[in-house]
């Protein structure tokens, strides 16, 4: 048991929680790796929500609801970590919410989708076809789902998929705590904050922004902005690590 | 199975060999998660032993050939990642190797054992006592062992025990990519390099170092100055990822 007055309590609550999810298979081993990953890169934004960050989650609403057919993308780390976000940002936006895995099992698709059903989501399932030009299981998706979206958030995403997504022509928003790696270069919009705190942000952002700030955000975005942002407040708490 | 050319290749593969050693339980699952957070550190520094962490590794073995008693400690990840340069490291300075973990179960302590005597390390065993001032299962140890150790290597250690064992006026020798963590900030001496890069530039340095400059590294040791250039190095990558 974690003490609650435990100095990193919630990143030591939430690091249990993907083990325990990696051993009944909803997280892949790698995807503890990478939760570690993003948790060096969080520590040097400081655990919060940057400005930066909340222009671009704002953003991201403005994208979704602009969207004729968005899509959110879940793999096992998000299901672990956000289920129940997800579920809330889906009824703001409309998005249809499909399953896509880097290690694909049928037997991992389901327990994902139905811990997403749990958590309060309508999950886009049924038969797949390997539509994505990409090797492995991650190019299994619907036709009418992943395949047909315009917008497509990708959170914890792989960089050769959100790559693909973006060479398809879609428009694509990732979640992604490390603003060097290619899927935070390769994204339409990359969103420099931790997923359980970015999703409850671009979910009130649908219930509140008014039709002329959308448009705004969307005339503005300027993703090697935002990525130089989050570079700079890293770089910025670096060097006062040691004061 | 990963290619060869994968421009990631070794961090691939070496990751593959911990979510293989998290399967059969020499990893701990927050063992993942912790060797996530050094990748990306890893990343920041280039991947690369830089020349302060050089400084650093020969300071390390100047420290172990002055020390009366040392001790290499060896936990879940140390014995997966590098078990062999963990013998080879013991054959150059004569200490003693002895595994201590966080999440203790008898059955690891003999898995990690007999992994480091297959690679050729001279483990020391047997009955432990609860001697260190830690809760939790850290605490054991041998009376001959870590406990009367002077000089202590505790490659990819918590914070706590690092501390623990430095207020008990031990030399702490830490291995850790992350130079702002307690670990780093709490031992003698902290070397902000990747463990499988580290090691065999220690053992080297136990082999070749004369004992004039063994006692100028020793008598120069400014571990506030091996931080800053470590954070230096991580600050002058990250200003420079989007040129």
């Amino acid at each position: 048991m974690i003490p609650p007055d435990h100095p990193r309590y919630r990143s030591l609550v939430t690091r249990e929680r993907l083990a325990r999810c990696a051993k009944n298979g909803i997280v892949a081993m790698e995807g503890l790796t990478a939760h570690g990953r993003g948790e060096a890169f969080d520590y040097l934004i400081g655990e919060r929500t940057t400005e930066s960050a909340l222009i671009a989650e704002r953003t991201a609403a403005a994208m979704l609801l602009s969207a004729r057919n968005p899509v959110i993308s879940v793999n096992g780390n998000t299901a672990a970590l956000a289920a129940r976000e997800i579920a809330g940002l889906q009824k703001a936006c409309g998005a249809l919410v499909e399953v896509n895995l880097f290690h694909r099992t049928e037997q991992r698709v389901a327990q994902i989708e139905a811990l997403l059903r749990d958590a309060g989501a309508e999950v886009h399932s049924g038969a797949a076809e390997q539509l994505l030009p990409l090797s492995h299981d991650r190019a299994w998706c619907r036709r009418d789902g992943m395949f047909s979206a315009d917008v497509i958030l990708v959170p914890l995403e792989d960089g050769d998929r959100a790559e693909a997504l973006a060479a398809m022509g879609k428009s694509v928003i990732a979640v992604d705590l490390n603003p060097l790696s290619r899927t935070a270069q390769r994204a339409t919009l990359t969103i420099v904050d931790e997923l359980t705190r970015a999703l409850p942000v671009i979910t009130a952002s649908c219930r509140e922004l008014p039709e002329k700030d959308r448009r705004a955000l969307l005339a503005s975005l300027d993703n090697h902005y935002l990525l130089s942002e989050a570079i700079r407040e890293m770089t910025v708490r670096l060097s006062h690590a040691l004061d």
